[in-house]
């Protein structure tokens, strides 16, 4: 950040009265421009004991796999975000089951909120995102091509808990190396 | 938003080539401004029985009571944030037991994340941005003088659950009458 998004005129980065963290703050009209971190929803769709995956098609880790995920927008509650995600990226649409998991990342500011999600049919396709989506049986993950390392950590809790039959929501961070 | 935060110049509301939502974009340099919900994160703050509120100290709501709680930063993780918040507001030390609930404010851009912690002793206080901090019993919380609905909603959601010893996470909406 440059210029302030209110008046146009230089942005210096300052702790205002009453802060304790350096934020960007106009010179001139004083405002104060905070930055947090942004949600990214996903949702892990199922289907007879399979899950839906998307091959990206676009950057970054274009062709390479992940579960339907993306930033939540303003005006939208965290169930639809990633049921949008999923309608946009895979062309299917979900019932979300439960919460998976809340994965943040602090090096780059996100936070991943992933759902269960059971297909409503087994209709589905390649949004405008994706080169290709699938079913993918737990044995057949195709886990040395998955897009980024949380995908690769949630999926793996997610296979953890199926393979034992036990759920429950996983909270965590990650570290930078993972990422 | 009226201008550009990289380069200073005015933006234009405009629906961005591959895109479905209208974005600020940049006529200049053609830099896309996206704005996202924000977490809030709080802490329900338990110690034999009974939990911590604070009364706040600052607008919007100042006198008013709420367990503490407030926007995540950049660079930590969702219960890093809950166990600051709780920290600066109520000069308490808590080990986070569990996420209690994730509720949605999609008309103000806000998802907040309400864990439960424990106090590690019974030393607390009040921060900056409290007036008073204080330890309630169930029966006792002043429900009628909470800063926010969700805050109501969320602490009412706790009550029943030990009221009746079932923990369960709570993810909802809460439409904009409410808040």
């Amino acid at each position: 950040m440059n210029y302030c998004s209110e008046c146009g005129k230089p942005v210096a980065k300052k702790i205002p009265s009453g802060d304790n963290l350096p934020r960007f703050v106009c010179d001139s009209c004083q405002a104060i421009h905070y930055h947090n971190p942004k949600i990214v929803a996903g949702c892990i769709p199922e289907w007879e004991g399979q899950i839906l995956l998307c091959r990206r098609a676009i950057e970054p880790k274009a062709g390479l796999w992940t579960f339907p995920a993306g930033f939540m927008e303003l005006g939208e509650g965290t169930e639809q975000a990633a049921r949008r995600e999923t309608f946009e990226e895979a062309q299917a649409n979900v019932a979300i089951t439960r919460l998976h998991s809340v994965l943040s990342l602090p090096h780059i500011g996100q936070v991943y909120m992933t759902f269960v999600g059971s297909l409503l049919s087994k209709e589905f396709g390649a949004g405008l995102e994706s080169l290709d989506v699938q079913l993918f049986d737990r044995v057949e993950i195709p886990w040395d091509e998955l897009a980024f390392p949380v995908v690769k950590d949630a999926l793996r809790r997610y296979v953890d808990d199926v393979t034992r039959g036990e759920f429950r929501l996983h909270v965590a961070d990650l570290p930078d190396r993972l990422v």
